[in-house]
């Protein structure tokens, strides 16, 4: 029995990406932080664990990035994407003119933001700890009250669907990491990621290094830079490629990084989500 | 008379850097975000503003960066780095093992963990909204109250200074950036802010802008990539750079970039902060 750990309760977008790395054998462990999901995999509670890593709208998941980067050895081993999703949701039979209260996750609440002033216009709103938490509240709450819910809160909470797809931007994608104690062998479309930093600053050093990946005709699909903690001004970068670290011409590549920088940490390899432009088309 | 926007209440670290950006002679204007202070500029209610722009220890505030990118054309006219250093306050004469409850704003008093632990240990912590809200909070409270709180706000509520420094990390440093209608004319040392982007996503197109920088002997110190905000993996590049887009040789490799890119804008040229070795080491 494999055991998936994932941030939050159930009813999160962490724990639909945890359903989908792990399947529907594996058994999910609901934890209150990020470095908690960590130092569950290192500690052997959990076989591995999801986090997520990167919003289309908000960028980078720093907190994720720097665990990765300067606290755990835990190896990337998978990715998925899910799309962020929000429905209006409340008691059977209730109607949007009779909505006086609004249970929502404040972020959730802003990427909701139009259907709200054009459908709930002057409707209170409370702010709930998180999306899961909205629908339980707002069926709790005597008055006529709805929540913004993710699908899976509403359906553990038994709520009714009011309205769905309700968020402003219809291309809300996050993009979760599996991690674990191993990378992944190669399938033939894979990805890495890897970290690397200079004690140096001087013009030149990174295109220098990143000029490794365009010689091996390498494509980069993301880079991030994320400070050192030490000094303002310098960096470790956060980079993605396409390929297995296991393929000679990413090896190569690699190991020449490697050589010209002080700071070097591969971060995992592993197959590459496939699936984004039918899920955003669908 | 010129007006000086910023965020947050007096007391919080926005407004230190915009007394240290407007002087003694400038009027001050206390907005309750960050594209509020935009807004106050390009509206002409304030001659400029300050904005946080990057911390050493948590990285990019990406807020700055999206306004800069998707939001304005106002320009970067300057920065000025700011020391956060915290200190426990309240009444007279309160000594810490009397301390039965503490007021702190929850980023603070996870930059203050190590003090907190060791010399309050088993106090009961109260979050409050900011820098400046705690110590008057904590004076107001019945009980043997502190907060941790900035320098100014401690002056501004009359709160006395109980311990001095008890920040976890000596090197935390904010660096906030001068926006106006406006950016500033060469002083001979200088720092220019620019970004930019690729319709398409191949191999090597980033280093190849980037090399344009290199071939001019340019030194690049900040490198960081925000989300398009229309599909996952696609990013536009914030960087700045030594030197001031009217010197020949920056006007060049910016020229040659924008060439290559199919989004580009400069953010401003400004005199370049001098004094960050000083203040770290003060």
């Amino acid at each position: 029995m494999i055991t998936i750990a994932h941030l939050g309760p159930p009813g999160t977008f962490s724990e639909e990406a945890a359903t989908v790395y792990g399947g529907p054998d594996a058994q999910y462990l609901s934890l209150i932080s990020m470095p908690a999901v960590v130092t569950a995999i290192e500690t052997g509670v959990a076989t591995a664990g999801v986090l997520p890593i990167e919003n289309v709208l908000e960028g980078s998941v720093t907190t994720t990035l720097d665990l990765l980067i300067h606290e755990t050895n835990l190896q990337i081993c998978g990715e998925t994407v899910i799309a962020i999703r929000f429905y209006l949701v409340g008691r059977e039979g209730l109607s949007l003119p009779e909505i006086k209260v609004l249970y929502a996750h404040p972020q959730s609440l802003g990427q909701c933001r139009r259907f709200v002033e054009r459908c709930l216009p002057g409707v209170e709103t409370v702010a709930s700890l998180s999306n899961s938490a909205a629908p339980a509240e707002a069926l709790a709450d005597g008055r006529a009250a709805a929540a913004i819910s993710s699908f899976r809160a509403a359906e553990l909470t038994g709520a009714q669907f009011l309205a769905h797809n309700i968020q402003d931007r219809s291309s809300n994608v996050t993009r979760f990491i599996a991690l674990g104690r191993k990378d992944c062998p190669p399938t033939g479309d894979d990805k890495t990621s890897f970290c690397f930093g200079f004690h140096e600053d001087r013009a030149g050093t990174l295109v220098d290094a990143l000029d490794e990946l365009a010689r091996e005709g390498i494509n980069m699909t993301k880079l991030e830079s994320r400070p050192s903690k030490e000094v303002l001004g310098q960096y470790i970068f956060w980079v993605d490629i396409n390929g297995h670290r296991d393929e000679d011409h990413v090896a190569l590549a690699l190991e020449r990084i490697r050589a010209k920088t002080s700071l070097f940490k591969v971060c995992g390899s592993y197959p590459r989500y496939a699936k984004l432009n039918d899920l955003v088309n669908s």
